[in-house]
């Protein structure tokens, strides 16, 4: 499902870049988040599909704010993209207790929320059954904007207590 | 926060039922599945939670219909509760593939959703950072019911290959 060469669905694309072409869930994925014109800001358990980190990596690279918080348990983990995103200049925070930070969602624009089951790993994408839900009722995204905001602040090294 | 004793915001409650009775997002979450009157299709990843099974288990003795999906590896699991569901009579179906069913949502009455990170385990509800989202706008909660639907038959044991 992840296939980079282009499908039946694939439409013509004169550029040589690597993000998927195809028509599939996670080519319409990476087409919602390249969507993003100032924003993305990632809640994301285990993050570890190359596809999905260029694309946020290309988002950073065209100046859009991209914030991240992550688990800090999964984003040590062999194949983790948190590394690589962070070396790329990228915000990236974490928890500090012993509960999973489990979100799986993504704000965009402060907009559209994407959110579900899907952590962004290739086993999830390939394999797995999940679902995503693109939400942009405001009604609906101003919860998951505010628990950003409260993580981002919470997961503050500033504020980490020794 | 799954403290079945009153917390402040309790309310009077005559009844000696062990469900929990604060006001914490666990009861919220209860008293949402509690108001199913004919149906609850459930696909949960893990469940081990006993709170969120006795709830289950009290729609089936009220004759709402209850079906369940769950995942074979995690159905299995020390403290799972989809042994005793299916003790009490209720109809599970898990997935035969090699890839996880990490689904986690509800349909109450084929018209509200309930959705989210959250699995239905005991960890998720006392130390994790999840999310629930629920949702009765029809064009919302069509696709959830076309996948449980889907997932019902193709997991249905006289389906299978050997």
């Amino acid at each position: 499902a992840a296939a980079a060469a282009p499908g039946k669905a694939a439409r013509p694309c004169p550029c040589p870049c690597p993000l998927p072409r195809a028509d599939t869930s996670l080519s319409r994925l990476v087409r919602r988040l390249l969507s993003a014109r100032r924003s993305l800001d990632l809640c994301m358990f285990s993050f570890s599909c190359p596809q999905l980190a260029r694309a946020v990596s290309l988002l950073h690279r065209r100046g859009v704010r991209v914030r991240i918080v992550t688990d800090a348990q999964f984003m040590g983990l062999h194949g983790s993209q948190i590394g690589r995103l962070r070396h790329a200049g990228i915000q990236v925070r974490h928890d500090q207790h012993s509960g999973y930070m489990h979100h799986k969602f993504a704000i965009v624009d402060r907009r559209m929320l994407i959110t579900g089951s899907l952590n962004w790993t290739s086993q999830a994408i390939q394999t797995n059954r999940e679902n995503v839900l693109v939400v942009d009722d405001a009604e609906c995204v101003k919860p998951f904007l505010d628990e950003f905001e409260r993580i981002w602040e919470e997961y503050n090294p500033t504020n980490y207590s020794f």
